[in-house]
């Protein structure tokens, strides 16, 4: 292909630009499609370059051009000053010389923790996320219609080019560089067998992969603790004799209440972790950045006035209450009655094997599962798509808002699929032993193949692409014409790079919450009923912790940090659970033929279910006392919190005298004659 | 008597004191009472005149000693100057020349608007609050053993000595006085006739009674109106027949929707208010100043490390669990038991009369009715006077919480008086005739009490007392020998005074949203047994407005102006109570005989009951998602406030910039360097 052998384009993209300084190493590497056009490569190649005046990014480029495979990748970098200036911009968070985290400011960087040495003032994932964000805000501009070499790409003013081109596949991937050193220390602190029940080195992991995923294993650690007393008391059961309707009452209460107490206990936990990382107050407000993908019209941002793309909200309310919520309830009522045909067709095979107890009856009866399985699986895959394809339609402004969208669409569809049917068995064929094997056919079969898809694979699939990626690194790099532009990546690095692009993408935390939550809805939406679920679940749980943790630092690329102050939407999510867990406990119990045996026997059916319900409306009000009981924040947070406020107010003051001083009138006399007995009384 | 004869103490006080000024007009009234001692009141007004360095308050004090009646009363001001100072340390609101409300600032204060003139810039309300909050926190040193004349009367290092006086009736009134011109056009404005169905003049009242007293009348009035669609309803439902069972449904349903969205709704109007008014941020936090009567040992705040008293917290919780929490149990049991005497004895005398319908057991029968209101008539006077008294020992910090916690006390008891009678009638003895015979009794008798004791017989006192005065005063000039010390107060303002001084006294805004909480469940949480009810509350209210505004402006003293973000407390009790409403409702139309007629006839009892908690459980769903789908602020506000806050993060960056700039270290010239790209790429 003449494209790709004529290299004077790609000599030309580089001409002028100083060269990579020695400070800047490769932190990012950007692959582009095989066969991808060349006049897009350049083009994106001296965006990278640009400086942020003319909209570029102004970062280190080396590329890399393998001619044997049609591919261009690029090596990115920034000098310590570019990406001082980066963390600048987007508002990282840095420790300040008193100790408190503070929004990192160059002018200000001597009297920040570190600024010792430049270098290595910021982390390599703080370094990787900079390049990250002042690549995804390249932003095109009025004059650019569509990308140079793609004519049917268009583009519109504002819209993230980098986004444009991986969602497109002109790029195919993305990623920042592992740093192979702190890794093996990370790991070995991690997921080693001898540190099994250690806790985990959370601080190390939010270094190195950033808030959001250290929160994720922070609670998935801390929720395991928690499920330690509730397996406890189900062993208990299990081996004395579980099956006494009281137990099982006072069984499902402690599950109830204990449930509401570490919800609340967690939000401590979490705002004193995101607090010594200096994200606790990092609440989205009106004056953020918009996603990278928001797109609109040129305009500003009505409290900052800098230009940002703008979206009325009407039009996102259009799309949301006039495609997406039909779009979801029809999804819903498919997964329902999908359900209600298994249960159809499996009643059908209970029959047929009752009328004629032959061995091909008895292969039948498995049928209706194995079909339910396979099209629950096709109703899934498709839905999640679509799921995902309408929250980028509704176009949010803000990443918290896009993702709380997501997650209630994937919550509600797996609410129906996995939660529903144990409904249906508990409370319309109200048949608890069905539901007891149907609750813990799901649960540990979701558990089985949640371990042997994310663990047993990757681990078996990672030697052998170790394997594959050494032969054809070797092959390769006999064959190929490797030709690189503007500086030259070493080996080490090029090999470290081939090997990491080998590897899965991490999809971010999204499914492990959703496996999670899963599973929590599992032990205590019917706790009454399969008091073993929680052992289940602990077990599980133990085992999922370093499996994710192997998953991380060994299976997936390494991902963009992300900042976090909280888990997000999942934390109402689960509080919701553990809402519905009261009703459905309840009316278990309440359900239970053994029950009219311990209430007075005087009391008419109508009366038993009133008790019920009173019993249900007291637990509720207690989990309400419980979580008001429970300040959301340990008091040395909320005080240290208040002296950041308090400083901040006196910076407000400080920044308004500074302002009056200028500005001297007619008033002079007066004011200083008031200032200095100010002054005098202030101290 | 010689100590009132002899006023060489007092002159001795006054010695070296500057003459009052002459913008300084008398603005604030304390009458000590008859009788007090000659080395407290001169004590009192030494630290009233001393400077604030030495813990004094600096106020212009003019003392006149009414030798007849053996009384002291001061006059007391200040200067502009010293108000300015005094609106400083308080953190008053004022609106900035950008528009917004800032804390105010004296060494920024020609950056505020309406600074031309500086005697009007403060209102003469804020000037008042000003000296009031100035009087309050003069607070006993370490040498202040005991008040100087009653050596009983022990004082802690501390202790607010303005509230120990208060409290030991030494002084027995301190007031603000009135603006009679202002006053005038505000009841103008606000209570006459002809203005009855106009809006009340809400930014008035705040400019002349503050903000807390504008938020009560604007939820009042905001709350008649919002009683408007149930009563229309009500009247149609009574015009035509509303005894139908469907039609109570329908009903029932329509206000629990209803009261949940116009509570939601009046969030956001409150917000609006508030904005406008320079208090929606007023947060109460930890770096606020404590209560005048929050006393403990000398410490300091943790956060701004000025001195204040500390009083440890788990000394409250005991005070609060060890004491409050058995002490209120104890009386609401009291009044639960009170409640079942009168419903026994009643039960006792219907049967009397239905053996012997004779006359005299005709009277019986209205015996336990009238024993019921005379005892609970005790019970509540001495549970409200222990709840006070036992709020003000759990000693807390923050006037908020204060409040909020004698808010909960008092509700509690209330509930338990006016409400459980209700359900009593309504579950227990499932009587749906009494229930609505009783519901109408109370509301209307309350509604009838209400209006005579809180309109007509101030009205009528009021005339009485004037006269009264009137003639008390022309007496006491002519026999009277008034004495005058550092200034004189002319006749006038002396009048004036003397006939505020007669007025009594604004309890503060408790008592009348108790009222209107009340009122507010008898018409929500049984609005299927008593449609009527709305009416009845629509009637009341739009006299109570008129009722209360007369009275603010004619019946009582002037109150001090408090601020406030929203009505506190009373938001969540109203919320509360429509939360109960649902359940209440739910089960008086579950238990309707009729109502089985409207369901499928195969459907069982138990399947009833089910059917009506599904409701229920539906219809709290729905509320849940009306109150998150309604956004608690306006946007504009939610923008307003967000540029407040990026101004305030923007100051911050600043201060540290100039605190970084006046210490330079050796990374000067990077820094320098980086600077000048950083201003270049922030343009």
């Amino acid at each position: 292909m003449a494209e790709i052998n004529g290299s004077a384009g790609l000599q030309e993209v580089f001409r002028g630009v100083p060269p990579t300084s020695p400070s800047s190493q490769p932190l990012v590497v950007m692959e582009f499609a095989v066969g991808a056009k060349r006049p897009a490569i350049e083009w994106m190649i001296s965006r990278l370059q640009m400086s942020r005046a003319k909209g570029g990014a102004e970062l280190d480029v080396t590329a890399m051009v393998m001619h044997h495979k049609q591919q261009t990748v690029l090596y990115i970098g920034g000098n310590t000053e570019r990406l001082l200036v980066g963390a600048d911009m987007m508002d990282l968070h840095k420790r300040y010389r008193d100790g408190y985290y503070r929004e990192f400011s160059v002018q200000d960087v001597e009297n920040f923790e570190g600024s010792d040495d430049l270098d290595s003032f910021l982390t390599m994932a703080e370094k990787q996320k900079v390049i990250y964000h002042e690549m995804e805000v390249i932003r095109a501009g009025d004059d650019d219609a569509h990308i140079p070499g793609y004519d049917k790409i268009k583009l519109y003013p504002g819209k993230s080019i980098l986004k444009k081109y991986l969602s497109r596949h002109i790029i195919s991937k993305v990623y920042p560089l592992h740093d192979e050193e702190q890794l093996k220390k990370l790991g070995a602190e991690w997921y080693q067998l001898k540190h099994f029940f250690k806790p985990q080195p959370i601080n190390w992991i939010q270094h190195y992969f950033g808030e959001k995923l250290a929160l994720y294993f922070a609670f998935l650690g801390y929720y395991t603790i928690a499920l330690i007393p509730p397996a406890f008391i189900g062993i208990i059961y299990f081996i004395t004799s579980w099956q006494s309707m009281y137990r099982e009452a006072v069984f499902a209460v402690f599950n109830l209440i204990w449930a509401t107490i570490f919800l609340e206990v967690w939000k401590r936990y979490c705002s004193e972790l995101t607090f010594r990382w200096g994200t606790v107050d990092m609440v989205s407000s009106r004056f953020d950045e918009p996603r990278a993908n928001y797109y609109g019209t040129v305009g500003k941002n009505p409290v900052t006035g800098k230009p940002e793309p703008v979206y009325p909200k009407y039009k996102r309310s259009l799309r949301f209450y006039g495609v997406t919520v039909p779009v979801v309830g029809f999804c819903l009522m498919v997964a329902f009655y999908v359900m209600l045909g298994y249960f159809y067709l499996q009643e059908m095979a209970d029959e047929l094997y009752k009328k004629d107890k032959s061995w091909l009856n008895f292969g039948v009866l498995y049928v209706p599962t194995a079909i339910y399985a396979i099209v629950i699986g096709i109703v899934n895959t498709i839905y999640r798509s679509v799921a995902k394809k309408l929250n980028d339609w509704e176009n949010h402004r803000l990443q918290v808002s896009y993702d709380n969208h997501l997650i209630v669409k994937l919550i509600l569809f797996d609410f129906v699929n996995c939660f529903i049917s144990l409904f249906y068995v508990a409370f319309y064929l109200q048949d608890m032993t069905i539901l007891r094997s149907h609750l813990a056919a799901l649960l540990i079969t979701q558990q089985v193949i949640g371990q042997v898809k994310e663990a047993m694979v990757p681990f078996v699939f990672l030697r052998r692409r170790k394997q594959q990626v050494k032969v054809m690194l070797e092959k390769s790099q006999a064959l190929s014409k490797v030709e690189f532009f503007n500086g030259e990546v070493n080996e080490e690095v090029r090999n470290q790079a081939n090997l990491e692009s080998e590897m899965d993408e991490y999809e971010g935390t999204m499914d492990d919450y959703l496996e999670m939550f899963l599973q929590f809805g599992y032990v205590f939406l019917f706790s009454s009923a399969f008091p073993l679920a929680a052992v289940w679940a602990l077990l599980n749980n133990v085992t999922e912790i370093r499996s994710d943790a192997f998953k991380m630092c060994r299976v997936f690329r390494r991902p963009f940090a992300e900042s976090a102050a909280n888990i997000g939407a999942w934390q109402a999510t689960f509080e919701l659970i553990s809402v519905i867990a009261v009703m459905t406990n309840c009316a278990l119990i309440a359900m239970n033929p053994e029950v009219k045996k311990l209430l007075p026997s005087d009391l008419s059916a109508v009366n038993i279910v009133i008790v019920f319900v009173a019993v249900e409306h007291i637990i509720l009000a207690i989990k309400v006392a419980v979580a008001y009981c429970i300040p959301d924040t340990p008091k040395w947070v909320e005080i240290e919190l208040a002296k950041i406020a308090y400083k901040s107010k006196q910076a407000l003051q400080h920044k308004r005298l500074e302002a009056a001083k200028t500005n001297h009138k007619k008033l002079q006399d007066m004011i200083s004659h008031v200032t200095s007995r100010a002054k005098e009384e202030k101290i």
